[in-house]
């Protein structure tokens, strides 16, 4: 730093892709802190180090920084004290702020910019002070790619770079930079395993009229998939070359990118004299919008998923007394039986199996310092997912071990109405999640109650389980402003965090289709499509109108239906009963 | 137009302050072509003479602009027939494009520019080719100021005046811009009579941290008025000077200004080195927060105007067959009732008394041209509202004068619906209204039916019946994304229109206030405050829940008892009757 001159140098979690999971390689928070949750930021001065991250992670960090060198900062946003704010309030006027612009988004130095407006800092945003450093950094990942099937992805990667081609016309751009690794998944139909929990392929490209770039090694290519890329013009180009490519387009051309997930090392390789056009990707927009093979697909994915959560319960009732759990050896056993369905490729996301309190933390994931062993009676909250070849699944249930209180049973069946009454919405073509988002929320909200996260995100297929642009939210952002249309797969999660003492969430998947078409316009509707039993052990029938208590039967007996056959005798009988109306 | 050099002239609907009523020295439109819509465009080019106005006037232009010499053009915005798209093919690039500077807002104009960029047009926003051949053009008013008591204000002028400039310092912001006559006359607690339907007087001012101006001419204040605002620091210039005034604000120092309803002609004037904020207006957030004594206020002039509308649908009951009604006589025997309450000023807008398929057209109001006989059945729907000392009052009571339809009494119930669960609404502070818009919508949507317009709309204190900045709507702009507060008022008014057949309205006024706070946050509600019986021959009590039914019996019984002092024996006697339990 003393070198550089720089001032404060500022390590963000994120890589050249600011995508949710990050690889090894970049993982250089907990290589530097010792600190590994999902979020954080450090901050070095000549004379400070600190990290700072948020409510779900202060336990963890306050142990993990212990004899670190590095002082944990709570971060609340609401007395503001993030670490921009701490760098406005503690570097001069004048200072120099350097960063690895390779691993910062556009739009998050634009926010540390605004914030520090006045200040007349600058930033030096090609400073790598880690690399020479950390000598046993994990190398980058290398995996080979492979072809998704049409039968899976349901359309042929020649149109999908039609629909992108065609978009790019009609708004008068010339190139669209792709960042984000599953736009480019989707895109050319090929798989990866770079990263944790997404079958994705570290790559960059750019799109044009007549050519396609794509920033890959070509060694990880089979060359029968290479052949086929070939075909449909796509050039491929080492990675490392992406930023110098992008130097040298054609002076005075336009291009489209999401400042979202486009780095700043990225951005200012870009021609001044280039026209550049902030939005979602073309390709986030329309993979969002599931075909109908995909559609298909998800509800096989469902059927397996709904295998794999029954088994896994009815063994947990089976074996509560005999067996000792825990919120880890139950994260392993569902990820087992996941295993046994055909076309699994492995979870969606690290599962949340929380146990009484832990189930009170909303972003919960069991770790060996905080597993609880799961005692006869209790709330149990799991939160799962896999990776299919027929798309994505991610799914919550809570149940109760024993006998539930008055107040489990009142909190569980408001959260479930909140579930049943956003599955039930029905709505006008051009709706937007910030709308919908209510109906989940009404009937905790006349009993005082709320949750702090959003009701629903999009959800990818065989690709993020976390995808946009949509979102069903209170916040007011561009997600939740996202039109909801036909064909979009969302997640419908409402819940309750008692501190300290437990938590309830319901999440299924949820299947935007077209309704009716009356004289007032074009109505839109969801099909629940998640296939796992509700435990009715914790719902208050008193409580439910009609409407739910129909929805909920019907609900029970699809579940039935749909996975009766895949089951042994005990288990379906035992899946029977848990099924039955109420 | 040929001296200036210019390809097209455009005349919009708008006068300097570009609020809703326009004063009849500005309505320009009216005078040229003879249409009487609120809402037109003129374009004028050395072929061509057309205007455009939206569906709700398109019977009306068609009959008004016969031998005119202006084409009517329909506006369709599906298609996007606007006057900017017939601008953006009829122009030829380089083209100059006039218009009256101060009759067209700085948003408006960019809407214009965005449009036609590439075109390279040039904007010549100084012509007035309208003054020098309207030789009758009507004066520009000139009432008397008066003062507006702080018993009905609730708020010294002082200290409105001392929280506006403390929000000024916060955001380090030297001036503020107010072009709105509503802001103008909240800031200083005064009132006049220069504009239809609301007690306004045609001003500017800029405020500043020591003093303000107000531009306004003196003489149109009485000696003690101008000698308590001298006292406050407010100083009076012409209100020719104020583009002039602008031009020497000091130099590098800072405005905050709203674009929507700041003209072209005052925007240019400011220096080029200030720097400029734009927001909605500071007393426009302000006052939308109505005060504690306003607030008792609005419950006294929602009894006068429950007085009126009762004694107005005795009095039609009583009548319906001995005495002959039209829509325009029904309409002045209600304001005549207003009139008989004391702190009465006049209608807060043109009253809407609809008939039949009249109704059916939601922004109808009743005009010689039009005027329908009512009849001994049907649909009759009532849109009114007046200005008194107490508050602004705006409601909708739709009634069956015969024996409803099955399918009306269905459309009725389910408007009902959705009246009433917004009413019931509770929410979490932070909550927005196009968050809370779907619970007037959905018993709707669910059976296939929607309105086009929004569900609410704030509401003056003894000012504009449509004030800002919130608004319940399901449109994704700043209005709708604006917080709703404790202390707003807001109507709440959901409706089916059956083109051809009728429309049904139910609109009541709704107080948004503080209800618990939980350890999951500070929740709001709302107060139903308008107060009118609803029609029960309408209703089908087997399709309201047992809420909706218990709060329809609640609002009749406090309807019945707060109007029933005022009431004759047979007006009680009947009142009685109509507000029963169902």
């Amino acid at each position: 730093m003393q070198t550089s001159r720089i001032d404060a140098y500022i390590i963000p979690t994120g890589d050249p892709h600011l995508g949710e999971n990050i690889p090894d390689h970049w993982r250089i928070i907990p290589w530097l802190t010792g600190f590994t949750g999902s979020n954080a930021t450090v901050i070095v001065t000549d004379t400070f180090a600190g990290l700072w991250t948020d409510s779900r992670y202060f336990v963890q960090a306050d142990v993990q920084l212990r004899d670190s060198g590095f002082q944990f900062v709570k971060q609340d946003t609401a007395v503001k004290n993030d670490f921009i704010w701490w760098l406005s309030e503690n570097l001069s006027t004048g200072s120099k702020i350097g960063f690895d612009g390779r691993t910062l988004s556009v739009s998050r130095k634009r926010r540390i910019e605004a914030s520090l407006d006045g200040k007349k800092v600058s930033f030096i945003t090609d400073e790598d002070l880690v690399s020479e450093i950390w000598t046993d950094r994990p190398p980058v990942s290398d995996s080979y790619a492979y072809e998704f099937p049409v039968i899976y992805a349901g359309k042929e990667s020649s149109v999908k770079i039609a629909e992108v081609r065609e978009r790019l016309r009609k708004r008068k751009i010339d190139y669209h930079l792709l960042t984000s690794l599953d736009d480019i998944m989707w895109l050319f139909n090929i798989r990866g395993d770079d990263v944790k929990f997404s079958p994705l392929l570290t790559s960059f490209a750019i799109v044009g009229e007549l050519q396609i770039l794509l920033f890959v090694e070509e060694s990880r290519f089979h060359s029968r998939l290479a052949i086929e890329l070939d075909k449909l013009g796509v050039v491929m180009l080492p990675y490392e070359e992406t930023s110098g490519m992008l130097s040298t387009l054609a002076e005075n051309s336009s291009i489209l990118l999401s400042p979202l997930t486009t780095s700043v090392s990225l951005f200012d390789s870009i021609p001044r004299s280039m026209q550049i056009f902030e939005d979602f990707s073309i390709p986030g927009r329309l993979k969002a919008i599931k075909n109908k093979v995909e559609i298909a697909n998800i509800g096989q994915a469902m059927v397996k998923d709904g295998i794999a959560l029954t088994k896994f319960f009815y063994w947990l009732e089976e074996n509560s007394v005999s067996l000792l759990h825990t919120e880890l050896s139950l994260a392993e056993k569902l990820n087992a039986l996941r295993y046994e369905q055909a076309g699994y490729i492995g979870p969606s996301f690290a599962p949340i199996v929380a146990y009484n309190e832990n189930s009170a933390l909303p972003h919960y994931s069991p770790a060996p310092e905080t597993d609880k062993i799961i005692g006869p009676g209790g709330i149990l909250l799991v939160d799962s997912g896999g990776q299919y070849f027929n798309g994505t699944t991610d799914i919550t249930r809570t149940i109760c071990l024993g006998n539930p209180t008055p107040q489990q049973i009142r909190d569980f069946t408001l959260v479930l109405k909140g579930n049943i009454n956003l599955a039930l919405a029905k709505m006008p073509a051009g709706s937007r999640g910030i709308q919908l988002d209510i109906l989940a929320r009404k009937d905790l909200w006349e009993s005082g109650l709320n949750y702090g996260h959003g009701t629903g995100h999009g959800v990818g297929f065989c690709l993020n389980v976390h995808e946009g642009p949509q979102s069903i939210s209170p916040a007011d952002n561009p997600e939740s402003r996202t039109i909801i249309e036909a064909g979009m797969l969302i997640s419908d999660e409402p819940a309750i965090y008692r501190e300290g003492e437990y938590g309830i969430r319901i999440e299924n998947l949820i299947l935007c289709y077209q309704d009716e078409e009356t004289e007032f316009g074009q109505f839109l509707r969801f099909d629940t499509v998640s296939l796992c039993y509700i435990d009715r052990i914790l719902i208050d029938k008193s409580l439910l109108s009609m409407k739910e208590t129909d929805w909920l039967n019907n609900y029970h007996a699809m579940v039935y239906e749909k996975l009766t056959r895949f089951l042994t005798d005990p288990e379906r009988e035992w899946l029977r009963d848990k099924t039955n109306a109420i």
